[in-house]
């Protein structure tokens, strides 16, 4: 069964994607972006990340929202791609897949419109399908996508949440409330952990969030 | 067809549930907000809405995030319900109904936890269920919840977002890119409007996302 274990301030994440949603402000995503060796900033993220004092290692996207000093100066490490059928998010984990880089955190996806959140979320189902072994770290927890039986690591009387892509036999065990094949998004949400770790038993697709 | 005008600064809308999200920013939610005859607050919105000199309608919810001193001093129009099936949100809706007050606009639901988030932008199609003419609108755009054939006002070349909810056969027109029977969120997302208006063909739900 596979193990998700906590994401932490000491977890070695080489790879970070910086998304063009609200910059992080909580002490742990602000942390694994510091001391991220290779920081692939989609667009308009990249300004907000070199006004802090930083250097992306790869700025990717379709070129229509960073400044046009930014778009000059990091010119040599700027991936500009027109496609409209990704978005940019998409196009920096196919980019850091193609250079064998299959252990990814997303950051910066969320909290500004509603629209690309949930389409950067639900977007982890598809990257997990390309290979990525992939989490985001919001301001507020972290997403996992998942297949099949998984244990997580989790702190006691933690709130969790499992949003299911179709997943069926859904089954928890460590949780305070029953799981089932839940067919709408809020169903799973706002479980609570009651030891320090909890299983999941589905087949299928699910997303499993875990709060701060 | 059922027609669905753009949410306007004098849209007359009496009933306004203030979730317990971010509180609104943007200028369209804030006025909405001020104008609306009756207010219900979800728990800790409450807080937020009393420091800004207004005073609830009624405050719904399980009572845990509101203060001790509001608690007290609105004692009288605080309606608390420990039930764990369902959030303060769709506490605040089925009292709306039970009041008959099918028309609703629901404001401050997004911004903090994004599994609330999904979870509150989720109920609005079981509220849809239950007979509510509902609405959500957020900093950035209006969500509604929609079942089969549907004609949206819209401002030409404005971003909008369909997100399926099992619907098929779907089909638009007034829009930049074709539409199909998207079975992942982000497949619906970053269309584009063309005109004045645009309309939806369908066999069975989905939610608009209509930005400012």
């Amino acid at each position: 069964m596979k193990y998700y274990p906590l994401l932490r301030s000491h977890s070695a994440i080489e790879t970070v994607i910086l998304a063009n949603g609200e910059y992080p402000s909580h002490p742990l995503p602000v942390g694994l972006l510091q001391q991220a060796s290779f920081v692939v900033c989609c667009d308009g993220a990249a300004d907000d990340y070199i006004c802090r004092g930083n250097t992306p290692s790869i700025i990717i996207g379709d070129g229509d929202s960073i400044s046009p000093e930014n778009r000059e100066r990091f010119k040599e490490i700027l991936i500009t791609s027109a496609d409209q059928e990704t978005n940019d998010q998409t196009k920096a984990v196919a980019y850091c897949l193609q250079q064998q880089r299959n252990h990814l955190l997303i950051l910066g996806a969320t909290g500004k419109r509603e629209d690309h959140t949930l389409g950067n979320i639900s977007l982890l189902m598809d990257y997990m399908h390309l290979g990525a072994d992939v989490q985001m770290a919001t301001d507020y927890g972290v997403f996992t996508p998942v297949q099949g039986d998984a244990c997580f690591e989790c702190v006691p009387g933690e709130q969790i949440s499992l949003i299911n892509f179709g997943a069926t036999g859904i089954k928890g065990e460590g949780l305070v409330y029953p799981l089932s094949d839940f067919s709408n998004w809020w169903q799973g949400t706002l479980n609570q952990t009651t030891g320090d770790s909890f299983t999941i038993q589905a087949k299928g697709e699910y997303l499993i969030f875990r709060t701060y």
